[in-house]
């Protein structure tokens, strides 16, 4: 008999934002699976700690490289491959053996996930479930009270590593946005956003839902600092009802 | 001593896959309020119902109208605009009583919600948080299974209701995509998604997250029926690592 694949979203920091279905999924499971740069601690992995029964085992799966490799390059996405295959036939022998296991996920597993990696090479063999989690996104515009798109907005998630005329192009397209993977491109952000007229409305935001969080108007962030994982809100609903 | 509002997200209709916060906020909060049509549950009522402590009073939100009226008309901007101010007040009042509104929305309250329209209006006078939830769209890419977004892919979500060369060139412009509010627009996303090589892998979904699911690939629909609420996913990351 073979076990079962449980892809489980545990929300995008605090661990109240978590759902029931993956705290109960947590509290069942017979391994939990976590992704981690070498050396670091799984971001789900502490969110998700307060709910792993005692005693279960743990797989952490670190990353082969950092982020500052150039996620284009050829090199890169070899390792990238291989990191995956190993990690899918790790998991299939103790799918094999019958056991549930559960890899967790900041956010929502099929959403800009690493689980998807691990789904899209398991779920043809094995019986998977995928639990939805709370966004980092709706984590962060829930924190900053900016309600983000209403009735027929055009909404976009947009990679700050858009080249800044795509970019631009973009935005003024879009009623209402989100730039992910902020870092090194936050100069450029703001740039395109005050070119398009934006900036006033726009909100930086890190780490949006736990108790080191960090908002603010990104037309008053008085410097151009910003982690990976920071956004930029762009509020849509312009005109409110 | 003044009161605190609350939205809470519950979900995207799988009652598990409510958070933990949602579901502590519902058992503390002094008046649950919900939204729906005249004559009709509230969705999010029918949601959270199990986890309503026995006794707290409730208040309904009826719309004034259905969503056949044409929503940019500016009969029905306007009914719903004195609908949102005397709901408004209506909360204050309560508020001002020193009561815990929690404000009960299916999804996420900031993401396409009701509740933004109470949150705007009160919240520069009451002490306001919002509990962010696992929005519909998320609900139904996790039962169907699909990898929506990944890496830098841009992702989209289009109201079905734009008009068909718009819909088609940003289909053509979006890595992933959304398409929402479907309802009578089902053939015109059928023809564009055809039109830019991308029907193959669109899947439609009805009540994504609930038992009474409607899930398969939009080129295996055999009709043209959709409910309003029903989306199809364009599912992003062709080349997968």
């Amino acid at each position: 008999m073979s076990g079962r694949l449980i892809g489980v979203g545990v929300g995008p920091g605090d661990p109240e934002l978590m759902t029931l279905k993956a705290a109960r999924a947590l509290a069942q499971a017979d391994l939990v699976v976590h992704f981690a740069k070498t050396g670091a601690t799984s971001h789900a992995r502490t969110i998700a700690a307060g709910h792993l029964r005692p005693g279960t085992p743990e797989l952490p799966l670190f990353y082969p490289m950092t982020s500052e490799q150039p996620r284009d390059g050829i090199v890169y996405r070899e390792a990238l491959r291989e990191f995956y295959d190993g990690a899918a036939a790790t998991l299939a022998a103790q799918l094999d053996a019958g056991r549930a296991v559960a890899v967790i996920c900041e956010g929502d597993p099929m959403f800009y996930g690493s689980y998807m990696h691990l789904h899209v090479r398991l779920a043809p063999r094995y019986p998977t479930q995928v639990i939805a989690g709370v966004t980092g996104m709706s984590g962060c515009w829930s924190a900053a009270g900016a309600p983000i798109a209403q009735g027929d907005d055009v909404f976009m998630v947009l990679p700050a590593t858009l080249p800044e005329p795509e970019l631009e192009r973009r935005l003024k397209d879009a009623d209402a946005a989100v730039v992910m993977k902020l870092g090194r491109h936050l100069p450029k952000i703001r740039r395109t956003l005050a070119r398009v007229g934006r900036l006033e409305r726009a909100i930086y935001v890190e780490r949006g839902s736990t108790a080191a969080a960090v908002m603010m108007r990104l037309a008053d962030k008085p410097d151009d600092a910003a982690p990976y994982f920071a956004i930029v809100l762009v509020p849509g609903w312009e005109e409110r009802a």
